[in-house]
């Protein structure tokens, strides 16, 4: 048990801000670093303290590991916060950070490192019968091999390159009469892309959703899981929308999800917030695909319908406490959507649309929650992810959420930039996306930029009407003016977000 | 059953936004109306449609009933609501708005009249059996026949005028010792002042807290209780913090007054969503005080416990919609706790302090709520009450919501004029709130406007320790730069709201 009495955000924008206001709300000075670019940032404004850690770029600055140690050790932080991206899932410096004798809020160095690699992941959590997606576990060449492996794991495949990424060397096959021209193609991509023709072969899930569980551990060898968040809307293979509860979990399926999870959790004993990630199939399977050893982006959905204040369960478990609760203690109340509201033009292929914030004028109200780092006349920095705000809201049902999240967009008042706020109109009123039935390919299958292009409804219509309306008016007394404001607007529609 | 199309909030600030937001998350189409002073409101911009309806007094524009529903007429507009003050609790308002064919959002005429009186509430609340101040039922004029009532009541006693209000004809007798000199001057003070002798004898109950039910009944003869507010903080009688739920009352004791508040409402076939107000003596004995026939301005600390949207529940009952839980299906989830922030100066003895919002930057984060009428740059009108926001929070417990609350409000930046913030902090932080072991006497007993002239903590131990951590950054190289924002902001403090 070591108390944190300061703590330094080694990040920017609106997960430095959310992590120190519950920091403050413990009693815990904040320390925060920003860039040469930052240094009108609302993170910096917010902090107790802040120091300048270089230029505007991140590898002068926030991933400047070393240096982040030095100014820690001079200002006597107790614990180092490393939100997410950046340093977060660097083992490296959460090990140097453990060794200059500060607190790293998050999990060890080894489990960073284990569930940083793929192969090793799997082979740590093997022992308890994790359903992966069925497939080869190591690199293979032969073409005659892996076609009698392709047609045991059954067909639609994937070949995937063993050095690859970014989607170079991937080819899918339908079935195995095409199998071996494929894998002469996915080879010689794989070969002139990586310098490596070694590839894997892999079940392919051609309309997966993206579900994952948020687990926490802590030091004296507790772990429960917090329920699931479904992330299936994505664009990029971007999570834009997530949601808790996914409207088509069982509660055996989340119970057998959670356990899953916290059996991830084990092989790596797991300290801290993590999230385990999972693709589901159309007939329910689950598959692991990967562990996050961090906060994740859409913690607060989670955070709304469990609750707890996933930055301070962190926090208590870093100084060394154990969980206040057990699995059973713990109960799904509501239900919560996230939309992260991206300086993006969504009719542009969502290409990053940075600028000026002209307007910037948040919705509120019961049940909407706003996590960001800008205000009004602020510049979005050029150098980092072009994530404006993540837009929360809370129902008592999931029906309640989107009419909240409906609502709340229209009320946020952003000018000077594109946003992904029409995407999210656009998502939230679409029948796929309200009854549930959607997966990862939500936008091949349904989204066109000629989709935002619709005109308000119903403006001509009640122009007449209150036409109308002034004219019987002018009989009133002269003390009853009807000024401008007595035209109606229109109804709610996305557009009203950019003209008035 | 009559579906709400569009819907007139007769009301303005905080409240109108409060109600156009559910509106429009429920599909409703929203009228706002205004005065001359209200021209540039939020709520005008909210709404839909808006209707200036005369001069800046309330006389001259809010309070115009009849020119309200005319306006109703002329706009189609289905119902109206209400919100707090103004025509909310005019019998003669919802009667006319009923003849007119307009659904008005709140209880029957009847009802609004009935609790109107006191006399008349305590006489139709009899048949349940409701406990009540004791004392006489009827004026009282003989001084013989008084001191033996007084007597029997037990003393401490309180002499009220009859026609009385605000505290005048008031006197506390203590002993049956000094009875008649008090009433004589009660009798003669409630002569001058009201031109009538007639006076009441009560039980004095030195320092009740204030507890309050929320109800909520349908138009099927269903009505249930969302459990208790405490709103035992106020000044000159009026609430200043207000909490759910209170730290005082057992389960035994809430479902107690529940069933009594149910029972108020039933003596009345209350219809909507309505208060039952309490006072609780140091003994845990609850008294009949009166009903508020309308939404009260701290009913979003019952929503964050609840669940419940109460204007959703207001307007689905208003179109005749049974309730959809019963009583055994609600449950407090969490603890909620409100601060009204007045634009008043609590250390000027709380008298209003009116001007333009020079700074206005809202708190924000994972439990916090911020209901309000205003923007940067906006003058507080002189005509109305001077509530600029009503800043809520909300925690799995009740430290939880206080650690939110003081974080909140230092977060919460407003200059240009002085606020109930400071106010707040000094309470949240005071041993008496923090142990629940408080009443309506709070403010007599421990607050003085000395107590809000702290200074800030550390500032000069911090100063030092920055310009030693500068010295040693002049070592590092030129591109790591400590600008004017490493040095150390000082710890939270009310102060810094006026000052950064």
């Amino acid at each position: 048990m070591r108390k944190i009495n300061k703590i330094l955000i080694a990040n920017r924008g609106e997960i430095a801000l959310r992590v120190m206001r519950t920091a403050k709300e413990m009693g815990i000075r904040t320390v925060a670093i920003y860039s040469e670019a930052d240094r009108n940032a609302l993170h910096v404004r917010f902090a107790d303290e802040a120091v300048c850690v270089g230029g505007p770029k991140s590898s002068e600055s926030y991933l400047r590991g070393d240096y982040i140690i030095e100014v820690c050790q001079r200002l006597k932080v107790d614990a180092i916060h490393p939100g997410y991206g950046f340093l977060s899932e660097n083992a490296g410096f959460a090990a140097k950070v453990k060794e200059a004798g500060i607190i790293f809020i998050g999990p060890s160095p080894e489990a960073i490192e284990l569930m940083g690699s793929k192969l090793a992941a799997k082979a740590a959590v093997a022992k308890y019968d994790i359903p992966m997606v069925p497939g080869t576990e190591e690199a293979i060449t032969d073409v005659e091999a892996a076609k009698e492996i392709a047609t045991q794991v059954g067909f639609p495949i994937l070949i995937k390159a063993s050095a690859g990424g970014g989607g170079k060397g991937m080819r899918v096959v339908e079935g195995v009469e095409e199998f071996e021209e494929q894998m002469k193609l996915a080879v010689s991509e794989a070969t002139s892309a990586f310098g490596d023709g070694a590839v894997f072969i892999e079940k392919y899930i051609g309309s997966p959703r993206h579900i994952e569980i948020q687990v926490l551990g802590d030091t004296h060898g507790n772990i429960v899981h917090l329920f699931e968040r479904e992330c299936s809307i994505q664009r990029r293979h971007q999570k834009v929308i997530e949601e808790a509860p996914s409207s088509v979990l069982t509660p055996d399926l989340r119970e057998a999800m959670g356990r899953c999870a916290v059996n991830v959790a084990k092989a790596c004993d797991y300290i801290g917030a993590g999230t385990v990630e999972f693709l589901l199939d159309e007939n329910l399977n689950f598959y692991f695909l990967e562990m996050n050893t961090r906060l994740q982006v859409e913690h607060p959905v989670t955070e709304q319908i469990t609750g707890l204040d996933l930055v301070k369960e962190q926090i208590k478990i870093a100084e060394g406490n154990p969980l206040a609760f057990r699995q059973e203690d713990l109960k799904i109340n509501g239900h919560a959507l996230e939309l992260r509201v991206y300086a993006e033009d969504p009719s542009n292929n969502f290409l990053p649309d940075i600028g000026r914030l002209e307007t910037y004028q948040r919705p509120q109200g019961l049940g909407v929650r706003v996590d960001d780092g800008f205000e009004q006349g602020m510049d979005i920095p050029i150098y980092y992810d072009p994530m404006i705000a993540k837009l929360v809201t809370f129902g008592k049902d999931r029906q309640e959420a989107i009419d909240k999240m409906l609502r709340a967009i229209d009320e946020y008042q952003i000018t000077g930039i594109e946003t992904t706020l029409s995407f999210g109109t656009y998502v939230l009123q679409h029948e796929a996306f309200v009854s549930g039935n959607f997966d990862t390919k939500f936008i091949d299958r349904y989204f066109t930029p000629e989709a935002l292009q619709q005109e308000p409804e119903e403006a001509t219509e009640e122009i007449t009407a209150v036409l109308a309306a002034m004219l019987v008016d002018q009989k009133k007394p002269a003390a009853v003016t009807e000024g401008a404001n007595s035209v109606p607007r229109p109804t709610s529609n996305w557009r009203k977000n950019r003209t008035r």
